[in-house]
């Protein structure tokens, strides 16, 4: 049996395996905590040492930096969703934003993702994060974008990645510039504004 | 002549006055500084007292808390610009996106914004003035849309707010969310997608 060396004790492998994930668990609750009341700027590890009782050595091993502490605890911000597929490009859309519209709204990563944002521009390895984290979002809209430009709706003229920006980017406006209300008028508005309803051939 | 009492020493009051406006455009330049540098968390009292050699009494007389300096220094950001009115609706908002654009991909504000949303999202203080800044940003913008819905282009089935956010949320998505350039065929797109253009009357 594999066995570690935790300090002074000698413990079977999966007992220590198991202790080590339950003080990373606490340090991965900790920072989120820290991340949702004061940002990634509020992130502190003596902090996180001192409220999840793991010792800072410890952190410092799975962790060599807060900024590593922080694109761990960021990397599971957001829900993946599925692209849906019911044939209609239009209601596929609305779904999806209607439900990016609800997570701006409610859920509590639309609070911390600005300070994330705001720290990519400051910090290379946050940035190559944020645009890890930005990709995986964006992937399921774009799947239907492309989806419907293979149908020839919208047609050629605009790029999947400017057809994107026309969906998301309204959405982001009102959650976190103009501080607006994201109802399902506006997404309609904004589905049909970007992918016009062109004549059946 | 009004004389007014700066520690020992009975001066003058126009020369107090302007020593007063140099200790106060030190201070900002200094907050600016530590904002452009390490956002709205990154401004420190003690180190802007240090950097500027302005005494910390003095700059708490005329900022009571860091989000009034923070507040302050924000006040100047962006540049103000007129409405252009050539009588063309489309031109006239190209010139204003294109506008944004080039200041958003290369004027210092525009890394400065992302901490300001994010202390927005914790600090009402900063919320407030974060809000009128906005408004005071987008009134350009506004003043066209009206002036093209007034005649019709586009008609009455979207509000205002509704284009502003489609005409403007690509932009910012670009510049603080996916990281792509926002080229002249870029604006173009979004003006034509969010104010297509109608056949005369």
């Amino acid at each position: 049996m594999r066995r570690v060396n935790e300090g002074d004790v000698t413990v079977p492998a999966k007992n220590a395996d198991k202790r080590v994930e339950r003080s990373k668990a606490k340090v991965m609750a900790e920072t989120y905590r820290q991340l949702s009341r004061a940002g990634v700027g509020g992130v502190s590890i003596d902090e996180i040492a001192r409220n999840s009782g793991v010792a800072k050595t410890t952190i410092y091993r799975h962790w060599p930096s807060r900024s590593a502490l922080v694109i761990d605890a960021c990397s599971s911000l957001g829900s993946n969703v599925e692209a849906p597929d019911t044939g209609d490009i239009r209601a596929d859309l609305i779904s999806l934003l209607v439900n990016l519209a609800e997570q701006l709204q409610n859920a509590s990563w639309s609070s911390v993702y600005p300070s994330i944002i705001d720290a990519a521009e400051r910090d290379a390895e946050i940035a190559t994060m944020q645009r890890a984290l930005h990709a995986a979002f964006m992937a399921p809209i774009e799947t239907v974008v492309e989806r419907g430009k293979a149908k020839g709706q919208p047609g050629p003229e605009r790029s999947t990645s400017s057809l994107v920006a026309s969906l998301v980017g309204p959405l982001f406006y009102r959650r976190w510039f103009s501080k607006e209300k994201i109802d399902e008028r506006f997404v309609a508005d904004v589905v049909d504004g970007t992918i016009p309803l062109r004549p059946k051939v």
